[in-house]
């Protein structure tokens, strides 16, 4: 179960509305790597979470700071949309093609024209100047967006690279705006972030020091199940052998169980596919040969009902 | 540009259909981790790469790899649903309401039917018995399954998770059949997945050594630029304190650049947020005081038009 | 900020796993009118609310519960898949096609079969065993399930629908089990979507009798401003009048602004539509008169680019 | 079975063509709440309907109507779209950067690049200056924005809360331009929906009378099946009780069956949540406990297949 | 504007209800190529084009009558759900595991529960045995399905193709029953789509002979604009040659304006790809080399505020 | 399996950066009818095709030329976004509200800022200055934008419009740019459209020839099993008869097998439908009549467990 403060996690209010941003800002909400996506994995991880009981304790608490975080940047776009232009200027709008769009004749109403005509038109009709579960370009969060798989260390690499993805966004969102104050929120953000690829780089540490799962994941499954001579090769598929230079292409591999091999010409170990020599005919498909004479049109009263 | 092999990369022909498992074993060509997003994944990767030569070029090798893979795979499925029944068996069925749709007395009969009833009704109906581009309920794969960032560190991140995952659901299926032909094939699969795991932790050590990228991801941003005194510590958001006994919540921060802190009781350090005192009128959000004796009702009459 | 106990709101255990009723379960967490759209819409509803603070408060206590809410049904669907058969019998597969798939030669056998055929595949191959953000097909959850509008009468609609699909599937699903645990658990979640269908019945009535909101949503807008002829007449697009005998073919209106007309035959207001003479050229669009001799093919040297 | 009349049901053209406003006014076609949503919606209800015939007649004729609505948008959409500058100016292009995309160097110029850059750039590229089924952001209309349940009352109310969001959203889109044409057009339709707002509201009070349905809704369902003592609450999820004051609080609840009351320090009435002890080793999820010493690896020979 | 009347175009009713194929006919409700699809592509079509009268009326009727086709479908999935078996049998059900499930111990007890097991369970939790807007996977139809450019050859190429693929799977559908009902009702439809497969390359047979349009679409966009030494040439991008043993490897094009030529052994036209040499640093992509020595590591007080 | 040439198969770089045009382009990778599309719909038809070996040959090498054409572009965008403006100007933001957003003074500072409103902010955020596999508003590529259906003539006719639609969308975006480079691509781009109409209507009539499919598709199925009255029939489903005019409406049908016939004034040859009457109750549908007294509640006591 869970309570609400209504005191924000941090916050600093913008200096100034700004639609535009407020329209790119969407991503850290709805976003393939916003918040929605970390808030809603971390609890369904700790939800489904069978293994030790530090882990779903932790993943509960860094699930229920997200909801915190999206609180934050709803907030946040809430004062970006603040005052929004929502109609294009009229004034001067003489010319009968132009006029009807954009009819601004000095730089000001030339540039609130242009935020009412690029801001985000969901703001103003859908969501009357609020925040909404959606990315910057409209998108909706769809729960395909994470992941739960009641194995931990696949699914701390996956919070791994959440968190990768998203600070880099909230970076790139930072250098974006000259906006004091949504500078000073993301800066606790990008923070935080930090904090979390070092708890997930942390989790994975712990997770082996306890014995419970190494590389390659899952690592329960016998490795003599797998084709192990095929294990730790690399396939070279394009001319050229740039691809050798890398650490993947020799050594010993990152698991300690083999050696990096470089197959610089492969070759396929498989046969050319046979397809069946002819489909179901009650589905209709293209056989391999012309059946009958009349194939292209059965009787209806030659067909044998064959359920 | 690409070139084509007749020949699969590896395959053993299935030893007896199975629509059950076809419908299953979708997951791997088109579900969020299946060969569809790896062979979509790197490509881009690879594509957009700005940074060393030897990174392009294995990116691009590598997804070039994972197009085969689909290929085998749909070749699996299309062996799987050979001789699906596409309807219902009709002796035996008495009942009104039973009869309708199952009248099989033995117990061929009736398995033939949960067959019928259970396989996914598109793999006849709309793919004529092959392969879809859609995961193990029928949603279709899509572009959201994918990041390509630019970082490079972030991506190979992401990498890690879609290969460990995608091992995870492949042992899954190695195990969810008994099928000898299904079984080697998965077993090829799962070794280059075991390559794969290792490969993206090679290429984040190499992306270390050539000085490229660290953690926390991005590391060119200045660390100076965000709340460094948020950076290490753990929220515990909840009541009870399990989670301050892992790696994440005391001792040197992964990064070498902190000291991981427990927060046993967190408090906010935000205000209450204060919205705008009146919406913007024009949207007809609702106000926090009722503005006229007459809010009820504008008249258009008083309305001044302000563009 | 939120906060979260590791205690359920409320919670009885399933008495006995059943991985098909897992399967359908899932449409109360993730479906249109799962706890996950009530969950978001209550909270952003919240954060974006600029009305009066009793609303906000009220917004946020009750998004808060319905996390909680999720948390029970996921706890319940873990239970319902614990010892699900993940694969089909082997044991008496002899005919070539259907022992390939179902082998059980006793009902007992049989019947687990079904249930490995039937039951939702991801709930094996991707969740392990747990809960997922999707619906009964495995439709996944999208941001687009939810509104918050800024227009608190016209949102506590949105939400008294809701909560009425929500607490009608809940009942129906109620009716689909006979396990004593599952069904004493939804008594709980039933007998609150009671209270939230009253809460928001009364919500409505506050915010009339707050003078903030009234029928036609929005009522701020000056009624002359709409076509006032048109605004209670019920149009009779079909032949027969049986819908001429409900309260909305006569009497006063519900907003007692108007009186309820029927129209038998109606006939329609505006014109034929006149497309524009000819489309765009660059865009090749099928003109309404073939324009040259040489339309079929005109020359670029002929081309004036006019930018 | 339908019929089509060539004139529209009502309209004016807009007197000057607005790429932009083409764009917004896509939300009431193919939005959420648009005309294909209430289309959609009305008529599966009626086609689905099963209860007395005046509601199955009522739901198609409006349903009937809606289908010209979504046609006097897309005329409307043509119109707006007509002439639309496909291309940015090249004169003037002068700067590298710049000039690559816009060269404007008057006013106009500016203006007409603004209007190429921030229209719908698919309403140029794939409907050739046409409506689409699509909202403001160019996102698809999809089946699950409509309901059709089967339970008239939980049907009423949903058709009641999308027309409140469609009026709410169609004066916005009114507030939105200052072209006389289109505000005519949009006057008709939002007369419509102030008839619609009623006309659900009748059918509300209708069915009411007719003794078929009450709230709670589904009211046939027993209420002593649910828990009682929890079906008037109003809990405070958070600290301060603002949430106290509304009608939802206290006094006779709006189905006249119980009491309001405020809980003003909500417990958890449930346990802590318990796992299995140890998850399905098949699918390699991590168990509460490391289980060998070689749990790192299993041996494939010591694997029982047990199905 | 449109018109109902309340009989319907054709209908035979089911004999048997059949809540597994009720699932399945949804494709041709909801799917990629229902009737949803062809209704909406001919209306749009129908609405945006500018084409002859003669085009736009067509185009109406006939989306016109595809409204008519959803009800004809509606209907027969209404009948088809009735008396579906909501819940597993729980006579019998004695073991702990299997039980909970399934308890039928004859023969139709246990093809009842395969039905409540495998029939689409938002039939009976969302839609109440009613119809819905989806397809035979519970996908939902979506505005992405259908196309309407504004050139008529290239639409009614597409909606060839739709009425193709339609046809197909109404053909697969009536061998995947054996209700006399059912299959009536479909010898109707698949008789229309006769009917409208004709009726297309009708259509594209006059837009020819009015000099509209031809190949290839569109044909008003000078050849020589095109790379015309490519137009022509089938790429043979594997090993083998069975490609050049079509109509599409030798003789005249068909547009009668060059010779088909099969390029055994195709070589790359273009240059290996050079990305820019330093990505922009503001986003934090991985450059080609490591910039500085403390590329790790921007200084905040070293960076120039560029915007 | 695939190889990959480092070469692309044609490219011209473009001049010029230009970020809008980049965003627009997308629709040619990531749209409903862009390279995606083609390249997996030919895969896949390849991958499931069991007819004649030169049709599976011939597409997989279409299908493999068309992963080069999503490198080309993908090439394309990278060059078009380089430099691109990922925040607005400062300088001379003097007002509050105004100069947040835009601050601009002369023509070159504000089509900069026009850029960097407009753009695709994900070009920026999610993919670091790259391509993604989404269209022209930011709407990811799925899986249901092809079919690969068993039946090589109704595929063969999805190609063709795949074809048009593609071609006619490459044309549009070759008027939509001054760009000498991106122009000279694209008549490449197009040239290889003009071939694939090409192939596909030989393709069409090389299945003809070797008797393997017909009008009507699919041609196997017996003709006497469809309704073969209304086959032929063109339906006036609305007033005036402009719809006569055509082809479609007079004269022999295409397939040779019957007249074309116009229907004037068409009447439904089917009944009114009757739905069962009363509903499960179980599902808590509306019932047509009142069913007793205390209808408004059931009693639990009354209620027979009826499974």
């Amino acid at each position: 179960m869970f309570y609400h403060t209504k005191k924000l996690q941090y916050f600093k209010p913008p200096e100034k509305p700004d639609p535009i941003y407020a329209k790119k800002i969407q991503e850290l909400i709805g976003g393939t790597f916003g918040e929605m996506t970390v808030m809603m994995q971390y609890l369904f991880q700790g939800w489904n979470c069978r293994g030790p009981a530090k882990y779903r304790d932790m993943l509960l608490d860094i699930g229920t700071e997200e909801i915190g975080h999206i609180e934050m940047l709803a907030t946040t776009i809430a004062h970006l949309l603040d005052k929004a232009p929502i109609k294009l200027q009229e004034d001067g709008a003489k010319d009968p093609v132009v006029g009807a769009v954009m009819g601004g004749s000095n730089p000001r109403d030339i540039i609130t024209d242009v935020m009412a005509a690029a801001m985000n038109p969901q703001h103003a009709i859908v969501s009357g100047l609020g925040a909404m579960p959606a990315d910057s370009v409209g998108f909706p969060w769809n729960g395909r967006f994470i992941v739960a798989s009641g194995n931990l260390m696949a699914d701390f690499r996956s919070n791994l690279h959440a968190e990768s993805q998203g600070r880099l966004q909230a970076v790139r969102l930072y250098e974006m705006t000259n906006d004091p104050g949504v500078k000073d929120t993301l800066s606790f953000m990008i923070a935080r972030d930090t904090m979390h690829q070092n708890q997930w780089l942390a989790a994975i540490e712990d997770l082996k020091a306890e014995g419970l799962e190494d590389t390659p994941v899952p690592s329960a499954f016998p490795l003599e199940l797998e084709k192990r001579e095929f294990a730790y090769q690399f396939w070279n598929h394009s001319e050229g052998t740039e691809s050798a230079e890398g650490r993947w292409a020799k050594g010993p591999s990152m698991d300690g169980k083999g050696e990096f091999e470089y197959v610089k010409h492969p070759q396929p170990l498989g046969p050319e596919p046979t397809p069946p020599a002819q489909p179901e005919p009650r589905l209709y498909g293209t056989p391999q040969f012309r059946q009958t004479q009349d194939q292209g049109q059965q009787k209806a009263s030659d067909r044998k009902i064959i359920g």
